[in-house]
């Protein structure tokens, strides 16, 4: 089998948006994320649980599937971290603490590139390329395994633009926020190029689930 | 996280059956079962798929989790074989050929034990116990992964009893068959101990998700 590109348990608002505009350190989102969000720790699977507990339902199924082949990710910049522009320094590791939840080597895409660094078993590099290009570097890094497009939403826009991506899971929170970082004006957007199955979940969530035609 | 006792992609019709009562060589499961099991052969993730392609919707997260964090499988005589009774010799080596799907120990639920023997990364252990017992054996044998109740019903039933299944999961079909091994009357026998997650899938398919309260 192919080395896929996946999407998985990105959130968005009934109106298509992902993030705020005013992303900050303090407020790594841009706004508040809780109704975007809250579905995935509500589960058992949630990488970064650390009580027992937690729903077996369909949203589990989701987030279990988090790191299940996955050999790579492909992150943007704002996920790592607020800073624009040049780095003031190297002294700041990113958004993910010690143990970062990836566990696999970890592609940030960047015009300001820095040398790569490790943190715990996943390691940081730092890219200035195009899509296609590091998403190349992204599959050689891991072992034959399929590549997670990890966001945020500018990064998804990129790759669904030059059509790299092969799935994507898209998790549709009931509650519309009218402005901010969208994906889509609507998912029928991409039904020229995915087959969409539209899945409603206990939580209140609307799963789309997207694979190549 | 304790190593739970899952049932997984296990298909019934609409009114709880899951197999004829006339197993034979030529028909292992008593009737035709195409309308029972369509649903998981035509996803990508299927584990006896041969072909590339299939989907990957929403039943191909069923069928993606089969194998994930399973150290070992549990299974009735009958999924193993026809034969009942004792052992006429111990030539035949089952139903699953030389490539058996699961890649763990198996262990076949029977009070006619015969020696154990591997198939490729499958090795199936026979044994005549009481639930309980086995499910303890088969956890020690499972590297500190879960278990996989594989079935057929009659055993599924058997560990329902006893109170040793943590998660299930049951595809109903959209097919009335009459008569026929039975999980259930109606999936809310399972209420008082379980959570239920009902979720309709584009296949016609109803996933039942049970998971411990």
């Amino acid at each position: 089998m192919s080395q896929l590109l996946r999407v998985q348990n990105f959130s968005v608002s009934s109106d298509g948006i992902a993030a705020g505009e005013n992303q900050t350190f303090e407020n790594p989102f841009g706004f508040d994320h809780t109704a975007l969000f809250a579905w995935a720790g509500a589960t058992a699977s949630w990488p970064n649980r650390t009580e027992p507990g937690g729903s077996r339902g369909l949203d589990d199924y989701f987030t279990r599937d988090f790191a299940h082949n996955i050999g790579a990710e492909i992150m943007g910049r704002n996920k790592f971290g607020p800073q624009r522009g040049p780095w003031e320094n190297h002294d700041w590791l990113g958004w993910w603490g010690d143990e970062p939840p990836f566990h696999t080597p970890v592609f940030v895409l960047t015009h300001h590139v820095r040398p790569s660094f490790t943190l715990s078993d996943t390691t940081f590099h730092f890219v200035d390329g195009e899509p296609a290009a590091v998403l190349e570097e992204a599959r050689k890094s891991a072992d034959g395994k399929d590549v997670r497009l990890g966001g945020g939403v500018t990064t998804i826009r990129q790759f669904l633009d030059a059509d790299l991506v092969d799935t994507m899971h898209v998790a549709v929170a009931p509650v519309t926020l009218g402005s901010g970082l969208r994906l889509w004006e609507t998912p029928d957007e991409l039904r020229d190029r995915f087959e969409l199955e539209i899945v409603p979940s206990a939580s209140g969530m609307t799963h789309h689930l997207f694979w190549r035609k």
